[in-house]
Order: structure tokens, then C-alpha cells, then sequence
């Protein structure tokens, strides 16, 4: 009679090894998880002060509002933020609203990311930075349990960190001209583009620097035909990829776009979340993930993973943020090809030391967590 | 004039803001990484006897060919194991030649997971539990200098592990109900198929319970119209999802029995490793990871996250394996639908004391890594 491994061997191994008590046989517990501890989370409204003003058509700003975060879990404290430029919907008051209903008192242990980050998104849809903040000051706690910084938990290695780019946006030659001169530290520059001086935007800046380029034309073209012959001739003048070249709903041109570029499209306003990604491959070579999008580290980590195994390229970008947000993205940054993480550069009143430029990458600290240290009182 | 935001901010913030020098600002610096200190890797092969003859058509065994392997570093030591069924290809040579190429004492920092495993995986193809055996190790050596089980470190709670199927192999009804009653203790029956009584096979485990059920016909059918026949007969009786129905190059006919099945469909022979998903996605509902396949927990978690974020159903696997792989496999399954983690219980001469089945659940213990302890000298 030909017998069957497993169910003989548990013929006998079933009844023998089985446990019916909870496991008590090691002398040596878990550190640092209490159940008689428990997180508290508290949220304050600030505004950043941008160093320049912000103008978009017939909107200025100098300000951007934010919402910071902690998390205090015996004695350790976790620091989030959320960034809500105003074209994106998010506000003081929607996000106040929704982290009035964030409870993180009924959860034992702070490790449990998952089920506490998952039950905060299913609180209300939408509320993207909202969610980022307690993501990333859950992740801050984490780490400083942990005592060692996200990158070392992630496995990788700050070296792999990838340049973070200078952008040039849309203006006259001589203006274009004057801006370049900044980019000396840089190592890439973006550029911006849509508006009807393309070639000379491109050729201004190509005419200062050997240095690789990028393009973002922001949804800004409409004709795919022209939006080729301008990827071709960035091709030419060495760029490395184009953001989002079309409105994000046009969803056959951009395949056709895809389809016929010699150098990757990246999704930003086309791809929000992880469950945005498995659509997005068969129109994008890429796509632009930033925390205040993702809901946070935890879906950006898994969108890299996933764009990652896809075969699409990636790249973290950021708002103005302080340099918590920023700092949280960059323990990130080595598992991606490319990075537009300068939002910290961008504001007067930061309130944490963290993550820096050096040699053109915007490295994290060597500090546990998200690898920050407050300045002031907020 | 409209002034573009990003460039004019930049004007001024690169350079007071860019460091030049490493980052130095911190008093504080990570613990338990100091670049004087280097990882020892050793292995050993070894035998695990099995409680019960082994026996698959004209093959018996008693026995299965282990590598163990230990990662020490600062003082602590990490475990893992290479379990390698002789049909799958592997051995102790084969597996002593791979492992005597792998050196950790190059890199600096443990943490290095990414680097290290893709190192690792490029000296030579195949050898997958070879190089499980590494991943596992240095998955147990980080989870001890981070004090912490790993399946804190992935976030998710114990509580979600999933219950382990006890398995019926292919017999006459009696022998079957003999069977039967060893498993009052397990929560979900997996009835082995593939030969010609498969639907005796099917009554006579219904007619002893109302328990879940799961077939694995393993390839074994070869017409797809009986098998959605058998699928739907399955599905009336109580069935969560059948593994791998046809053979693994039966492309088409695995799509159209996807399309057609009411229960998921899971590949097992069908998918190896992370790359192997996206071009399984459409021929199959889910996947069974084992990490003698995936090379070890950290290409398991990816294809876990992979397989998730692409909506395909996710069961973890094993082979006979000792405590010590059996554990790492348990801190991943809080993360995955289903599954078959008993290969310690088959063994006489287990080397480890680890993840128990508690309440029918293989639960990870709560001591760091990947949860054991060694109890006597191999």
C-alpha cells in the first residue's frame, strides 16, 4: 500500500505536539510592550512660512498649512506631519476633524502597524496627509523602540540614496539663466514645462549644464504628437524621464505615450495609492509616490515594492513639508530610482532637524526613527 | 511676472542649507552597528528523521537532507535552516557548494538585508533553500539586536495568524477515517486529489465533519471540464480554495479555470519566486509561497505584498523543516490567508524549540528573531 507522508506522520505528531495553553515555555519576553501601556496621539494645526512666494495662475501663497503629530508611548515620543497645499482639498479644519477620530489608546502594542494603520484609513476616505501624519509618527515610535533608524529596518543602505533634483521652473531665458547658477550642487536638473516656451526652456538650461535632466510638464500638454517630438528632443538633450506629460485622465494617448517613448513616463497626479498602481503599468513606465498621497510610509513602502516587482521605475517626491515629513520620505529613498525631496529647503520656520542635502542627496540622520530632532517648541 | 515657487525658494535655501561634511549634528548615534565588528557565516549539514516512512509512488524515504546555518555577530547568533526534499533538486553538496561562496564578513552592517540577499542571490541561479538558509539567519540575527520577533517588525498581530490545514492523503475511506480522527484539533481539512476516487475522497472526509475543507490534487488532473466539475462538487461541500488543479504549463487551461471556479484557485508548483507573480496573476486566484521556493522571508514578504497589492488570495507553505524554519515561515503568516506550516511535526529529531499549534494556529513564539531557541549541540 503506497502511504501518504503528512497524514500518517500526523497520525502521530498531532495529538503529541500540540499545545492547548498560551506559549509560556521561554524565559525571555518581548521588551518594551506593556499592556498596561497604551499610545496617546495629540495633533496641532501650524502654517509654514514659505521663503518665497508661491504663485500658481491667479493664486499666491506664502504659507502652507500643516498639521503635526505625536505619539507618546512610555515616554517615547513619535513626530508625524501632514502637508495640505490648498489645490489638494486638505485643510486645518477637514484634517482636524479627522484625527479627532483617531484612537490609538485601544491598541496594545505599537507594533501592530498594520491593523492600526488599517483601520485609520477605513475612518473616512480620502484625508491622505491626515492618515500620513499618524503613519509617520507611528513610524518615528517605532524606530525609537527599536532604536535604530527606518533605513536599517527597511534593510537598505544610505548609500543607495539617489540625487534629489533642482527644478527650473517656467520663465524667461534671462530668468532661467539666473536660476542655474544655483544648481551648481545639484547633480539633476527638472524642469518645468506646458507652457508654450518648451525648446526654450530646455535649450536654456542644456546650454549651462552637461548635468542630466528631467521634465515635468505637470499634465500641461494636450497633443500627443507634440508631446513626442518634445520627449524625443529631452531624449536627445539627456533626460533621464518626463512626468506626467498628459492629464492624467487621458488614458489611451498616455499607453500610446508609454508605448513610444525612448525614455520612462512617470505617473504623479495619475497614480495616488497602492491600488492605483496595477492599472497604471499599462500607461506609465513609473510613477512619483509621495507620502502625502500614499496615506504615509507604510502604503509608499508597499508601492515601491509593487512598482518595484512590476518592472515600473520610482521616484519619492514631497510637498513643503517640515523636515519631519521629509526626513520620514528619505528612510525611503534608497529603494527608489530617483527623488524630488527638497520641501524642507523651501520654508522659514522648520521645527526639526533632520534628513540633509549632502552631495545632492537628501540623506537621512543617523538618529532611531525617522531620524529627527526637535528644535523648538510648537 | 509669475513666479514659479520651487526656483526661486531654491535661489536661497541650496545654499545655506546644503552640508558639505557628513552629518555630524547628532549626539546620538545608531547602537549595535560598529564597523570594526563583521558576520560570521557557518553551516552544517544534517538529517532530519522522519517519524513515518515517506513514500510517493515508487520512492520511500525516512529521511530529509538539512543545511543549518548560524550568522553570528557581536556575540549573537542567528539560525537558519535549508530544507531539501531530494525531488526538488538539492543536497548537501549541492547546497555545501553554493553556501562555501557565501561571505558576510564584507559588509559592514548587518542590516544590510537588500544588499546582502541580492548578493547572494547573484552567485549562481537556482539553490533557493540554499539561499533561504542565509536570509533566514540574518533575519533571525536582526531580530535579535533588534530585540524584537519579526513579526513586530512587520507590523502585524499574532492574533491573525491563520490556521493550519490538516491533511488527508489519497486512500481507501477506511484508512481515511482512521484519519479523521486525529484531526479533531485542526480547524480546516486539506483532502490530497488527483487519483480516481477523488470524490470517495471528498465524502468520506465530509461524512466525519463540517469542517472547512481544501483539496490539493497537486497537477494531478488532466480534462478541465472535470475539473471545475470536481471545483464546483468541492465548493457545494464546504471547500476554501483548491491548489494547483493542472499542470503548472497548462496556461490557458488554468485561465479558463480561474475564470470559471467559484473558490480560488492557487498555484503551488506554478509559482517559485516574486518575478513569477505578475504573469500569474492571470492564470491563477492566489499563490502558496513556501520559503524553500522564495529563497527565504524577505523575497516571501515581498511576494506576500505583491500578491496582495494585485488582489490574489495568499497561503504559506513549508517542506519538513525543523523548528527553526517552520518559525520564520510563522512570522510571516499574520500577513496571509491560509496556511500549511506543520513540517516540525512530521520530524523525530527536531533541534529547535519554536512556533507551536496552538488552537490549530502554528503561533510564533514571542522571543526575538524569528522566535527559537536551539535545545541541544548539532
Amino acid at each position: 500500500m503506497k502511504i501518504n507522508r503528512k497524514d500518517f506522520l500526523k497520525q502521530s505528531a498531532a495529538s503529541s505536539l500540540l499545545l492547548t495553553s498560551p506559549i509560556s515555555f521561554f524565559e525571555k519576553t518581548i521588551p518594551k510592550v506593556d499592556s498596561s501601556k497604551r499610545m496617546r496621539f495629540s495633533f496641532k494645526p501650524y502654517t509654514l512660512e514659505l521663503k518665497y512666494v508661491f504663485t500658481v495662475s491667479t493664486l499666491s501663497r506664502t504659507t502652507t498649512p500643516v498639521m503635526l503629530t505625536e505619539i507618546e508611548y512610555d515616554g517615547i515620543v513619535g513626530y508625524g506631519e501632514a502637508s495640505m497645499p490648498p489645490y489638494l482639498g486638505e485643510s486645518h479644519e477637514s484634517a482636524t476633524k479627522f484625527l479627532s477620530k483617531v484612537d490609538l489608546s485601544k491598541y496594545e502594542n505599537p507594533f501592530e502597524l498594520e491593523t492600526i494603520l488599517s483601520d485609520i484609513d477605513s475612518i473616512e476616505k480620502g484625508n491622505p496627509a491626515a492618515k500620513a501624519s499618524v503613519d509617520i509618527a507611528l513610524h518615528d515610535l517605532i524606530g525609537k523602540l527599536l532604536n535604530q533608524p527606518w533605513y536599517n529596518i527597511y534593510g537598505v543602505n544610505v548609500k543607495n540614496t539617489p540625487f534629489t533634483v533642482f527644478t527650473i521652473g517656467i520663465d524667461k531665458p534671462e530668468v532661467v539663466r539666473k536660476k542655474m547658477l544655483e544648481s551648481t550642487d545639484f547633480k539633476i536638473i527638472k524642469i518645468k514645462l506646458g507652457k508654450d516656451n518648451d525648446k526654450e526652456m530646455i535649450d536654456t538650461v542644456c546650454s549651462m549644464t552637461d548635468k542630466p535632466i528631467t521634465a515635468d510638464p505637470n499634465q500641461g500638454w494636450t497633443d500627443r504628437n507634440y508631446a513626442i517630438d518634445m520627449i524625443n528632443y529631452l531624449k536627445e538633450k539627456g533626460a533621464l524621464y518626463v512626468e506626467q506629460p498628459l492629464s492624467k485622465d487621458r488614458f489611451d494617448d498616455l499607453a500610446w505615450l508609454k508605448e513610444n517613448s525612448p525614455i520612462p513616463i512617470l505617473a504623479d497626479e495619475g497614480v495616488q495609492r497602492l491600488s492605483d498602481i496595477p492599472k497604471a503599468k499599462n500607461i506609465y513606465s513609473g510613477i512619483n509616490i509621495k507620502l502625502m498621497k500614499s496615506t504615509g510610509m507604510r502604503e509608499a513602502y508597499k508601492m515601491i515594492l509593487l512598482a518595484k516587482s512590476l518592472g515600473m521605475k520610482v521616484m519619492l517626491g514631497c510637498m513643503t513639508e517640515t523636515s519631519c515629513a521629509i526626513s520620514a520620505a528619505s528612510q525611503l529613498s534608497p529603494l527608489v530610482d530617483w527623488a524630488d525631496l527638497d520641501g524642507a529647503t523651501l520654508i522659514k520656520n522648520d521645527l526639526f532637524e533632520g534628513a540633509k542635502i549632502i552631495n545632492g542627496k537628501v540623506t537621512p540622520s543617523n538618529l532611531p526613527g525617522i531620524g529627527i530632532k526637535k528644535l523648538q517648541k510648537s
